[in-house]
């Protein structure tokens, strides 16, 4: 049986990651009706890298050539700084072939489509907003944990951008000015102390100091270096003391974070994707029974604490959101 | 010489404290005309709250009533909990006569006249927007400094309310998880380590264990219990090394925490003030400076950190602000 197609319901979301690219189709419920990958040529100046882009778009749209459809716009997710208003990928670190460089222009040019750009967190955020865990809600909290903690404000229904787009970057939050330095420099942000290498990195300590057994060691073969926060999770699963240990230690932190968030924010959802989120899942009523004991908000246990719609997908979602105006 | 008022370019500010109420009118430039304070009566039921905060306004509006002028609405900041949207007061610990209680309702049936409730650093913030620091930017984050750290968010020249307008309070935003207990319950919010007693309390601290001299000493006549925030600020410009100790310690602290906010809200500019803010103003370029290491957004060094144009005044001037689309 042929899908049927219906004009201009179509947004292609782009999610150009330092090594690969990610292209989708998707219709205006948020789904994502086809997919394709492609690699992210990043160090061989700005048009190979823009061409790298347009060949991942192409495989999207040569699927659909057949089909009764068109599309509506093309929304980019790409590694900040970014101007979201202007369209410019500033000067990422893992994408040196881009200075300064007017994406939303350039690829407009070729496909005579709007294009809009934002950072990943940003655009999954609005993703959520329009189709997943936040329908129905203006002003949202988003978080995506995984090796880093990236996160978007929603308000009223749009991207919370700030001066510059630099918004949101709540995984940078220090709620530790003596703790373990970020990547990023700062002590103590909430992605040094929560994301999954830090929990990894947590129950190696756990082990090396109490050598006690552990199905965590089990999973990494005895290798201690070897363990990973998703081992730690399916030792949870498998009701591990360690790991349960680890887990909560986690929530804790996690549960402090969120309690600035929502007593700067107010928001009337937190919607948590990612790879980690999904292992932290059964533990998000532990995260919000906690939240009364440091939010000053006195109504924060009415905020619903969701998972996110979107795994994997979120950037291709998210960069289709971006252009959900576009969409009839 | 009489001063010539036009009709409705006024409105009524007034600031509800736990003891005391103060009022002023204030003009369509945000300078307060005139003012007056009357005793707040807050434990004696709801009827006789809402008359001690008529009473101040009836100090104001007696001393214009030969005059050529019409007033176009009451702004009101009192103590949160509160809805803005409703003009509830819901149940300010420091306010026990009002519980669920329409206080906008109330002074607009008396006055005929629209009245707006805020929380006072929201109102504030709103303040030095229209009138004051602020003036020329849309996006701009507030604190006021004192015996304790209240903050208030501006986006697209509106106060950012939140779900339940509990937005906002950045004072509590912890960066210290495991530190000293603030007064909400949560740690290290960094009201608890660099508002007036945090300040005091470190200094204490190293006179304590430092038995060192130093002109703060002198300025509590050698009592450390009696040593406070104002007399660190005193010694430090009389170029005391301790104050000048505390005092660093403290813009590192109040660097890392608007570091945080400026990674979460991208502000067009910082304001501060309040009576610490006064004694920490020739420190702002030190905050500022060291912003650019613990940021990631790139541009943090282009985010101006003024001196708010409000002091004593704020809660007037911000109670005006949240009227001042009734001005003509």
């Amino acid at each position: 049986m042929t899908q049927v197609y219906t004009q201009s319901h179509f947004i292609i979301g782009v999610d150009i990651g330092g090594t690969k690219i990610a292209a989708g189709l998707v219709d205006s419920e948020g789904e994502i009706k086809s997919q394709a990958r492609a690699p992210m040529v990043s160090d061989r100046g700005a048009a190979t890298g823009l061409a790298a882009v347009t060949s991942a778009i192409q495989l999207i749209s040569s699927g659909i050539a057949d089909k009764q459809i068109s599309i509506g716009g093309i929304g980019i997710c790409a590694p900040g700084p970014l101007d979201p208003k202007t369209g410019i990928v500033v000067n990422p670190p893992n994408l040196p072939c881009w200075r300064n460089f007017p994406l939303a222009e350039e690829v407009g040019k070729i496909y005579r489509l709007p294009v809009k750009i934002d950072n990943d967190a940003n655009a999954a955020a609005l993703a959520e907003v329009y189709w997943g865990a936040g329908q129905g809600y203006g002003n949202v909290f988003y978080a995506t944990i995984g090796t880093g903690i990236g996160t978007g404000i929603v308000y009223d229904r749009r991207i919370y951008h700030g001066r510059t787009g630099a918004a949101g970057e709540g995984g940078h939050m220090s709620i530790d000015y003596r703790g373990p330095r970020c990547g990023c420099g700062k002590p103590g942000c909430i992605e040094a102390l929560a994301a999954g290498p830090a929990i990894a990195k947590r129950a190696q300590t756990k082990l090396t100091d109490h050598g006690s057994r552990s199905a965590i060691l089990d999973l990494a073969n005895g290798k201690i270096a070897d363990v990973s926060s998703e081992m730690v999770g399916q030792a949870y699963s498998a009701g591990d003391c360690m790991a349960k240990e680890v887990l909560m230690e986690t929530v804790e932190l996690l549960s402090i974070w969120l309690s600035n968030v929502v007593d700067m924010l107010d928001p009337e959802v937190v919607i948590i994707g990612g790879g980690v989120a999904a292992m932290l899942c059964p533990l998000f009523d532990e995260i919000r029974s906690r939240l009364p004991k440091y939010c000053i908000n006195s109504r924060c246990q009415e905020i619903p604490l969701l998972k996110a719609r979107y795994g994997a997908d979120a950037g291709i979602a998210g960069g289709a959101a971006l252009c959900s105006t576009a969409l009839a």
